[in-house]
């Protein structure tokens, strides 16, 4: 195998190879001194997304291109900084080495933020024919996938078949499952009526179903309730202490024995994290996340940190580890970047406290539930902090006016024209 | 087979069944009177494209939600209209009844608006291995074609390959090509130097190759010779008086014996038209072009009419038929509403005559050149004329505001955030 080509040699400065440009790889690529760094980021996609809004782009709420950003754009006239498109294959700790599929790299320390995918649990006949929200390509296939059942329910000669293809089943009440829940609710309602009038919208439905006592698991008790209330509202079917234990395409087993029949299937009840090859498996936990120190450092691995989705690192408050959520990459990124600074100058690494500022979820447009400190609540108000606080955390100054306008643009102008059966050929898919 | 469902009985109305929602068939579907005729639409795609813009979309210059309008949204809450989303198959005259992919449909008249498809000459290598650019899909899979030559090149260790990604080849030098052309000029001078500050962008060579004597052979000699001067400007390699013999994915042959090594060869070098089952073989001439009266009537069928790029009808201005343009299939299709309103009525049809408001192609942002009756002229005023005309010819006057001001907002923030290599799964590609 050969050197990644065209990077430079990094002279004096010490070279971090970051894997994975999720919340945690693209915050510390920015805030790292490139005066004294050069920084390596490697992506299987050309472009950081903003996972938040995945749903959105599912639901044709909004363009890819409203909620993502390439890395090369970010990184426009930005100094020791190098993007490749590849996928990391495996690290050789011993030779401070990363083997990717076009070609090894030398690092002086490498940051592991490959995030997480989508977890079925050990359920293969589920993940053959359900579909997944964790990726852009992801987004449009289920965009794509709803629009061709709203075609094919009108045409179809086979009356049983229409109940199948109107029915919409979201295995998974974290905020993704009661986000698209609310979308494809909120489609029956405003969308269907006008786009399909020659079809019942009474006859859509859609089922929200999950394993645990009550939606948004992870939140509060009062917004848990909220979200729940807004279902119902909705005429979103909720189904909770119930798992799923198979789905064949055509039918989804309950753990309570009954089945239902649908040929829409969205799978958003669990993640577990990408790995990397060459990292010790006994450093791996539940759900794949690897074991760091309070430094984002992966035990016995010199050199060698993880941040965000898919690393574990418990502290005092938190024994079982961090939520998985995009403001604990962040805060990780934030300090592995100035704790990278002190290390290269001798100084002593500050370890990682994670200051929770609450969490939120957005249900339908304009509507969201949030916890924050002392302070549960709900509605736009929620919603458009929500927005903010995602807003100022990932885009750069310099994008931030016309991506928040663009934003605004097209969340505003309702009813807008994405409603578009558009794919590309298989051999460009990557 | 069956009948297609969900279409509710004519009634008293007249059925009309529209083969194809591009230029032509929108226009009529939009213009034939709703209180006297029903009108069923069908396309294998859920919107119209707006076929001169999609070079910029190939380009990341544009979304494909800027320049598509889905058939549903346009037609939203119209009475007796009626999309459905299949492919016809054939026509069978006798029995006024058409078979599509979902069953079959009585019509009282049948409009065969079905546009063209890429005109290879029968030369099956550049079909296998050429880039094509007739819709959509084909748009998006000619702009992750083009990052990913843009990524390889900064990756591959092999050096000659490194020419061969950077060199793009379009064949063909109609409008389609000379716009093509002129966007990847651009992204050579304005793009690669900010998002691949490693590739040496004087690396990256773009040609175009003509068969025939003159860039836009179809229009004025000024235009041509302003063309050949933009091209010149941008650093453009022209060929013209030059075949192209074949291509087999990286070596272009041409009729002079020389030969252009590139991965990215886009042909755009001639249109033929999609044909439709059933018409007799007698009514097609050269390009497929089916034969029509000067009231678009299918010679030989009674109750078919063709419009638009499809159909050849010559009248004694253009006893080679008409160009194959917008403008040709808008006054047509306008014209047959009004005509089969008076076949209805039992007054005489009225012959159709081509009114040349002359022709016009861009070349650069903001550079067009424009042949109008009197007067030949080039620059951002062309441009501006040509957005304004082509705007005005197709969207509603409801979306009009929306869908100029969503233009205007992508087309002028420069440099946005569209360079995304995004795919879809092969099994939604229709």
């Amino acid at each position: 195998m050969e050197e990644i080509k065209n990077i430079p040699p990094k002279g004096n400065l010490k070279r971090v190879v970051i894997v994975g440009g999720g919340f945690a790889g693209l915050k510390i690529a920015r805030k790292l001194d490139k005066k004294l760094f050069q920084v390596v980021l490697i992506d299987r996609f050309n472009y950081h997304q903003f996972q938040p809004l995945l749903y959105q782009v599912a639901t044709a709420g909004l363009e890819p291109s409203s909620i993502v950003f390439p890395f090369r754009k970010v990184f426009q006239e930005t100094i020791s900084f190098h993007f490749r498109l590849c996928s990391a294959k495996r690290v050789v700790p011993e030779e401070h080495l990363l083997e990717t599929d076009i070609g090894y790299i030398q690092y002086d320390y490498l940051v592991v933020a490959t995030g997480c995918d989508t977890n079925f649990f050990g359920n293969d006949n589920v993940r053959e024919n359900a579909m997944t929200l964790k990726s852009i390509p992801e987004a449009l296939d289920i965009r794509n996938h709803i629009l061709h059942s709203f075609e094919r329910a009108l045409t179809t000669h086979n009356d049983a078949e229409v109940d199948e293809l109107l029915h919409f089943v979201i295995v998974g009440g974290g905020p993704t499952g009661v986000e698209l829940a609310g979308a494809l609710a909120e489609i029956r309602k405003y969308v269907v009526p006008k786009d399909y009038p020659e079809l019942d919208n009474e006859r859509m439905r859609v089922t929200l179903i999950d394993a645990g006592p009550k939606l948004l698991g992870s939140m509060s008790e009062e917004s848990s309730r909220k979200a729940l209330r807004f279902m119902k509202k909705l005429s979103v079917n909720v189904i909770v202490n119930c798992a799923v234990k198979g789905y064949d395409g055509s039918v989804v087993e309950l753990g309570n024995g009954e089945k239902i029949k649908s040929v829409n299937v969205f799978w958003v009840a669990g993640i577990a994290a990408n790995s990397l090859g060459g990292i010790q498996e006994k450093v791996k936990t539940f759900g794949g996340r690897i074991e760091v120190d309070s430094f984002n450092r992966i035990n016995n691995h010199e050199d060698i940190f993880a941040i965000g989705d898919n690393c574990l690192m418990t502290e005092e408050k938190f024994p079982k580890g961090h939520p998985q959520l995009a403001q604990v990459a962040i805060q990780q990124a934030k300090l592995l970047a100035l704790n990278l600074k002190k290390e290269i100058r001798g100084k002593k690494m500050k370890p990682f406290h994670y200051n929770d500022k609450g969490s939120m979820a957005t249900i339908g447009r304009n509507l969201a539930v949030a916890d924050l400190h002392f302070l549960h609540f709900g509605g736009l108000f929620a919603w458009l902090i929500w927005l903010f606080v995602h807003l100022m955390a990932i885009v750069g100054a310099k994008n931030r006016i016309i991506i928040f306008l663009n934003w605004m643009w097209h969340y505003f102008t309702l009813d807008q024209s994405l409603r578009l059966l558009i794919s590309t050929k298989p051999e460009n898919r990557k």
